[in-house]
This record gives structure tokens, C-alpha cells and sequence, in this order.
């Protein structure tokens, strides 16, 4: 069922490289090509089987490729396609697996004009905290969302090939705007990171930061575990969503100076309302996803 | 090596059943006696082993008892000493597990007087997602760190049995002031506590929020963990840490402003520099602990 003759992925870190093994897993591809800055990481793609061949001629490169999956730090999106574009055959679909969407999808409209068409903007909801080629793993994205963001331009066909190409992952397609999706990531994803990143910066920088992190335990090691996230990548996606970020981090900061009126007012009853919606809330949300994860009766499993 | 003779805990929970339990491993005491206001949680502590007797007489529990935990919420201390005031013996040594320290010594102090020498305020620096007699285990406390926080009424002596008990447990003993305590404890723990809560309330009030939560992963997992937390614990905890938790949220609150000023001014530099500045922090603290939690060369471990 080799449903790609040829995939390109330009970055061959954890991102492309779980995008590549997943693929090959499923015999869905015939041939992987790398593209990427770091000779090393793609010699040792190479070397882990990730990709079949090095792109050193990006015109060689492309040639005759089905699909070309972005899978680079979101700045770097429209340089890349710079440098695709004058080799990019008619019936290859582009697609890219940024964190961020309108900006991407903004990047790659001016760099490609009408062929604009041809790049389905998409951002599978999967990571780990280790990366480079020796973090990738095939099953990534089983069970994990991808979000297509489609734009108007692009071909219902192309959409369903990036699509299959994710479910071949073993992951779950889901389509919303490129809005929409920067406002649900500024939300769910951005702003905790930027809070975290914050706290860690607020408390480092105190004369007596030495005594507090002597007693931060395991409750302030997971609340804080994204702030161990590359600060370069997240400084490019604050910049790249800003506006979606500005909305989310001006509602937080109303609504901790609401909580803030409760603890000085020794307002037991209005916190207790906070913690305990906050509980239930996450609670439900728990529950919602150990039902969605839960793994196929043993029968379909098989 | 029965170095207590009857040992009896307020609250026969997690944390004090955990105590129990390393005591009982650890062969250091003859008898526990349980108190508690579930009968339930008492009986299901005794069926354990947990506790050897339940307390239903209060002058006969205590009676003889070399060490007293209190391991129930901190807004109980004040009534549960009270209780136990009118049938304490002088040779008798008691302490607590609240997790703070200024309002339980104040407590204290205002139901004990001049007893108040035979109280040696504690704070075991360990938990875990589960609770009741069932979540108890005697590993809870080995390798974590127990801050006491002695009054200066007290013995060193006392004071040291008290250190003797949570070191047979496995744990380290630190000392710090009852305000130190809790500026410290506001800062690493208390804050965060109230920043997950306030986060997903937040977001649970938002009229999409069932959108939202949908793409919610395992970064906004393990950010909002503390915020499946007792409500009712932390509606205390935040009260009765009210002045040192207000100063860290106005600090959190100053450095938010910060970063939201330079995320609206587009400042890159600016951003990439907290989120450097807390990676590398978090990373320093990280590498700390794993030092210190290393286990024990194997011919000393044995």
C-alpha cells in the first residue's frame, strides 16, 4: 500500500523524522528525502533509517516529490519555500507542521503567489521534551489531532492527501481556520507557556533564589516542565501569534486581579468557587480525553 | 530499635498514614493510635495496619504518648489541639504536617499558652495525586525534605525527637523560621497553585471552552496538575498564607506587565531573554535534584 512514491521532509529533528518513521511503519512510502541546515542531523537521519537520501541539490531533491512536509521552526517558512519554489512540480503538495498558522500561512502566500494553492498549512498536536533525529519515534502521532488549517486555494484533493498522509501516522484530522486555530493555541498552549517561562524568570531573578528552588517540588516541576522548552522556538511563535497571545495574557491578568481582590478581601467562598470550577473543569477534560485515548477493544486492535 | 512507644496521628490520610507506616517499617514504635472525624477513614486505617487503635476516647488516646502528629488541614490545628490540651502529658511531644506555618503556630500558640513549648511545628515536603488511608505508603518521605519551623519555647531536645521521627522516615530535616516558611513556600508552591487554578477557570468560563479544551495536550497537562488539587485545602492554604502569597502575586503580577510589554513592542530579544534566563534556571534546579535524590552508592545502599 505504498501510497507515496516520494516524500521530502525539510528538518529531520523529532517533528519530521516520527513523520517519516510513521510513514515508512505503515509501507506508505517508497523513498524519504531530507532536507535541513545541520549536516550532522541529517547524516544521522540517514544513518536511523529516517530518510533513504540526502537532499544536497534541492532541485534533485524535489523532483518528482509526492509531498514536502516543513517540519522547521515556524521563521523559517517562507526562506524555505524560497528556495522549493523554483523547482516545485505542479502536483506536489506542500504542507508544513508549525505551531502557529495565520503567520505561516501569511509567509507562504507571499512567497508563492498562486501557487499558494499547492501548501496545505497543517500542525499535529504531538511532542516530547527530547528532539533531533534520535528523538523521533513512529508512533508520534497515534491517537494524537492534526489540525489542517486549509486555505480557500487549495484543491479538495490536495487537502485529502496531506490528510491521508496523517492518518497514515495513525493520527486524527481536524480542519479550523488559521484564526481560529491561533486563538484555541494562544489559549491552550501559548499563554502556559509564556506564564511559565515568566514564573521561572521571576523567581531566578530574586536575591534569594537559591533558598526557593531548595524547596520547589514535584507540583512545581510540572507546572513549570514547559518552561524547559527551546526559548528561540518560543520566542518565534510569541512574535509570530501576538495578537492572539495579547488577547489571552490581557484576559489572564483580569482574571488574576479578580482572584487577587478575593485573597485580599480574605474572600474564602469566591476562591473556593475559582479552585473548585477549576477542578471540575479539569477533571471533565481528563475524562474526556482517557475516553478518546482509550485504547480499541482488543478484537479491532488486532 | 523501638524508639517510640505510642505514636498518634490527627488525620490518618495520606500524610499521616504514611508516617505511620515508615515508623512501623522502620521497626521505631510499639503502638499507633489513630484520631480523626471519619470513622471510616479509621477503620479502613486500622484494617490497613496502618494504626493499631482507634482513638475513640480522646484522654485515652494520648495518654503515655511519647509523639502527636497533626496531619489534618491547617484551619483544624486550633481545634484539634484543644481537644487534646486538657490530657497531655508533659513528656509529651507534638507537631504537625500544615503546610504553613505562621497562622498554625499563632494557632498554637493561642490554645496552648505557655504549653506551647511542647509543640514543634513541621512540614513534610512531599505528596502525592491520591489521598486517604489507601494512598498511604512508607516511602512516601525517603530522600524529601521536612522543614521545621521550632518556636523558641522549645527544647532542642524535643524538638530533636521530632527530627528523629520524619529521619527514621527517610526523610532530611531543614530548619527555617515559621516566615521564612511561608514566604518561601508562597513563592514555589502556593503561587502556582493559585495561578493553575486561576488559568483554568479562566478558560472553563470562556463561552468555547469545550473548543478549547479539545486541543488542550500534555503541555497544559502537566502546567494545570495542581490545579486537580483540594479546592478546600487550598481555599485555606492561600487564606492562611494570605500576606506572604499577596506580595509573590504582585510580583508575578509586575513581571507579567513586563512581558506583555515587551510582546506587544514585538521585542524578541526581550522575550527570548526571560524564556533563556528560565530554562536555563529550571535546568540548574533540575540537574540540583537529580544530585540530590541520586540514589546511594549500591555497597550503601545495602
Amino acid at each position: 500500500m505504498t501510497k507515496f512514491d516520494k516524500v521530502v521532509i525539510s528538518g529531520v529533528g523529532l517533528i519530521g523524522g516520527s513523520f517519516a518513521r510513521a510513514l515508512k511503519q505503515a509501507g506508505a512510502v517508497r523513498t524519504v528525502v531530507g532536507l535541513g541546515r545541520s549536516r550532522t542531523s541529517l547524516e544521522r537521519a540517514r544513518e536511523l533509517g529516517i530518510i533513504d537520501a540526502i537532499g544536497d541539490d534541492v532541485a534533485e531533491a524535489v523532483k518528482g516529490a509526492d509531498l514536502v512536509l516543513l517540519a522547521a521552526p515556524v521563521a523559517q517558512t517562507g526562506p524555505i519555500l524560497s528556495s522549493l519554489l523554483p523547482h516545485l512540480e505542479p502536483h506536489t503538495v506542500v504542507t508544513d507542521a508549525g505551531s502557529t498558522k495565520t503567520d505561516v500561512t501569511e509567509a507562504a502566500r507571499k512567497v508563492l503567489g498562486s501557487r499558494i494553492s499547492q501548501f496545505v498549512p497543517g500542525h499535529p498536536i504531538a511532542g516530547r521534551e527530547t528532539n533531533g533525529p534520535d528523538a523521533a519515534i513512529p508512533d508520534l502521532y497515534r491517537g494524537k489531532k492534526v489540525v489542517l488549517t486549509p486555505v480557500p486555494e487549495n484543491s479538495a484533493a490536495d487537502v485529502e492527501r496531506v490528510a491521508e498522509a496523517w492518518r497514515l501516522c495513525g493520527a486524527i484530522i481536524h480542519r479550523l481556520s488559521p484564526q481560529e486555530h491561533d486563538k484555541v493555541f494562544a489559549s491552550v498552549s501559548h499563554l502556559p507557556h509564556l506564564l511559565a517561562f515568566a514564573l521561572v524568570d521571576d523567581i531566578a531573578r530574586k536575591p534569594h533564589a537559591d533558598l526557593l528552588f531548595q524547596y520547589a517540588a514535584s507540583g512545581f516541576r510540572d507546572f513549570t516542565r514547559i518552561a524547559g522548552s527551546s526559548p528561540e522556538m518560543w520566542r518565534d511563535i510569541s512574535l509570530a501569534n501576538q495578537e492572539a497571545l495579547l488577547a489571552e495574557l490581557d484576559a489572564y491578568m483580569a482574571q488574576l486581579a479578580a482572584v487577587r481582590a478575593q485573597l485580599a478581601a480574605g474572600d474564602g467562598k469566591g476562591l473556593e468557587a475559582v479552585y473548585s470550577n477549576a477542578r471540575e473543569a479539569r477533571e471533565r477534560w481528563i475524562a474526556a480525553i482517557e475516553t478518546a485515548e482509550a485504547p480499541p477493544p482488543k478484537d479491532l486492535a488486532e
